[in-house]
């Protein structure tokens, strides 16, 4: 499939400069790099390159653009839109930042710290905590998951509603632009009107003006206190109307609010079998719920007066608060477990919707209905980070249908599930991306002035469309 | 000066569809548009334009591109950066968006408002409080400035160490591009990673890429309850000791952290005569601290606990807590009243800086001797939005200086205070743009990449060089 003689020219061209270890073709070497968490599809690629530096990755990006290449730049690989897989494998070279690992640096008086984009999020975390400093940023895929890339998705996750999706963690970036020249924007300053604000482009472009090369994050207190409670309600009319209290009760201490079905308890202990039931599991629904703070707010206190009330009042009616630490990630894992359980009954229907707070229950009601009828023999599985009004409303088909039945079904419930959300003027991506899986999706939703105004910008910023080409948008189609 | 010519086609263009009271071109109706909060410059245009909706925002735009005139879109005009004023008033229409006010849509449940670009700050807070919401931004032009002017300048003020700038405060924009189309981008959805957001582009580009016309904005429960202190402490270090105990003590509580020098006392009291001292005034510098939250949250009690631990440690030497709204407004007339006070010695040098927040403390001391050095005879003000690493460092020169020097002494300050600033990696602007008063010092120190990457982008958003031209960049020179 590939030209050797491309192949070697790239490997002329880049062994010398960036030493062997930096550049992978064997197909067997490659394949990790081939596959992302979405898991589907496995591809191939001319090459992987794995610069151990920005000046290295400039080098890269300079070689490709030379031999005609075009560049998918990739971090941890958790992605779920097939965003950074090659879907031209014999013009494609993935180019993994895995070797920037560097902490920069790590300021707690300055509330900051830098952190070139191969590294794990996991480990800034850690990183951060030992100076006593949190960087909130949190998801499933973050024992694997690098920052580049966290960056370059615009990253969300479960504490969103208090501190903000990634865009509002970055300080600063710097970034490999497609014609090898670094724009350093590595700043810490938390205000800084010097005209447009050129990093936010590349917050969410997934690789397509430049490769996230480094990136400045805030940090806040570690929140050495957090009061976890897993409570049982009747509807999820109830799950907003205890969102809007929590949110005016405890302020802005609350930082998760995770809503979850039922059916959560089975997929989770399908996944992990001696996980014991915290509670009795025949609610409704059900909410996660975080309340965190250090220093001198006592958030157990807070989670307790504010628990008291709810109670009395009949809007929660089951409920368990987490005793320690232990408790608490217990309570998790039922959440995090219920992905697994969901991946053991086979390829289903993963979306990743958000809609306004004020119409998510009648949304979610009403996509329910519309798979209900169109695919009965599926079960909707309804959960996520409801108060950013996003919700991952997912489809499983059942057991022991044949790959081609169970791929109709797949088709079908999303359709009726994007349509559904258009009548809510919806985002079918709150915060996966687009990659090259919803780019169908986006595209046939996407209006021409936004259309124009992102092919202008595309070619404004890399003309030769060098940098992970297919990914979003088919630009081919758009000059 | 103007073209007759030109400014009749104008009128016979835009007469018909957008009615007589649309647009003034007469001096002296046009005179309160030529001329903004900074005072020192009055100028012209060929016309004001004054639109009442989106679809007649259009209209102007297409009259304006047909006769080749470029626009400058005005909001408030409490600008202090001359970004909306024009500079070849021969060629340059003022488009005022103080006709667009309506509040298309208040949803509590959703904690989101939708408001035209026209709606004036305050009114927009009042309007949301009447709900039981809140919209955080706040400063001192708020009773006078227009949405659509603080999306377009990110605005800042004195909540941003915890709702952060007007960027954060936006979930979607209206924005009339320079060919006359619209980019409808108003969703309320809190999440959404739908490719590169567009949006971001428009926030702080200070009407250089298009014209906002509608806003949605982020609102959270109004906080009932706030607790304000005035403290006294020994130096800068002890300021941004505090501020971090208080991060951390308080978490996400704080809403307003700002510092002062003792100076600001006397400053207030020439501008307000009857201001009674709250405290005794002597003490290094200042610190006017708020904690603010609603619902179980007793922020009263959290002050008075953090308050308790920092006077015994000595961290705090002086101190008064605010018992009522009334004396916490007057705490605040101190802060707000200084700079009356200072625009009543003259003109003097506004500065608008940020800087590592762990180097604040040196910046400002190795600046003011800078200045003390160069311009001794000249009084430094040095106060701001610490907790943001934000410093308005203010040189005011002496009383009865000629016009001339006065211009000599604010000149040589504000190239010693740059060169510190330059050593710092701060900004020479954290929130109050770039406009065209500092445009030479923003390209001065602009690096290659961020102009190519600035020119690339305006040109391809408005390659005809409609919008604002003069503001930020002089895009002419870089072609």
């Amino acid at each position: 499939m590939h030209n050797p003689h491309t192949t070697a020219d790239l490997q002329v061209a880049l062994r010398a400069r960036l030493g062997d270890a930096a550049i992978l073709t064997e197909a067997a070497a490659m394949l990790p790099y081939c596959r992302d968490w979405h898991g589907d599809v496995t591809s191939n690629a001319i090459a992987v390159l794995r610069p151990r530096s920005t000046a290295e990755v400039c080098d890269a990006v300079r070689a490709c653009r030379e031999l005609g290449l075009s560049i998918i730049p990739q971090g941890g690989n958790t992605g779920l839109v097939l965003g950074a897989i090659p879907d031209r494998p014999e013009s494609q070279v993935i180019l993994s930042l895995e070797r920037l690992k560097a902490v920069r640096s790590l300021d707690p008086d300055d509330f900051s710290m830098v952190v070139e984009a191969g590294c794990i999020l996991a480990e800034i975390k850690e990183v951060a905590a030992s100076k006593g400093m949190f960087f909130p940023l949190a998801l499933g895929a973050q024992g694997s998951c690098r920052i580049g890339g966290n960056v370059s998705t615009n990253a969300g996750g479960i504490n969103v509603l208090r501190y903000g999706m990634t865009r509002e963690l970055v300080l600063g970036l710097e970034v490999v632009l497609p014609d090898g020249t670094v724009f350093d924007a590595l700043s810490t300053l938390r205000k800084d009107n010097r005209g447009v604000d050129l990093k936010q482009l590349f917050i969410g472009a997934e690789g397509t003006l430049g490769i996230v090369t480094a990136v400045a994050l805030k940090l806040t207190p570690f929140p050495d206190r957090v009061a976890t409670a897993l409570l049982g309600l009747n509807s999820l009319e109830d799950v907003m109307r205890l969102y809007r209290r929590a949110r005016r009760d405890c302020c802005d201490l609350m930082s998760a609010f995770e809503f979850m079905p039922p059916i959560a308890f089975t997929l989770a202990r399908e996944a992990m079998p001696d996980l014991a039931m915290p509670i009795g599991g025949d609610c409704p629904v059900y909410v996660l719920m975080e309340i965190s703070g250090s220093g001198l707010v006592d958030v157990d206190d807070l989670m307790q007066r504010f628990l008291e009330n709810v109670l009395e009042d009949g809007l929660v009616i089951d409920g368990v608060v987490a005793a320690s630490a232990a408790q608490a990630r217990n309570l998790w894992l039922f959440r995090e477990g219920m992905n697994e359980g969901q991946a053991r009954r086979g390829t289903h229907l993963r979306t990743d919707i958000s809609v306004q707070l004020s119409g998510l229950p009648d949304f979610v009601k009403e996509a329910e209905a519309a798979v209900a009828t169109a695919v009965p023999d599926c079960v909707c599985v309804s959960y996520g980070h409801i108060g950013d009004g996003n919700v991952h409303l997912n489809v499983l088909p059942p057991a022991g249908l044949a790959a081609a039945e169970r791929s109709n079904r797949i088709h079908t419930a999303k359709k009726v599930i994007n349509a559904v959300l258009d009548r809510y003027h919806g985002s079918i991506s709150a915060e996966h991306g687009i990659g090259r899986l919803k780019r169908a999706d986006f595209e046939e939703r996407l209006p021409d002035v936004q259309r124009h105004l992102l092919a202008a910008i595309k070619k404004a910023i890399d003309p030769a469309m060098v940098m992970n080409p297919g990914c979003q948008l088919n630009l081919k189609e758009l000059s």
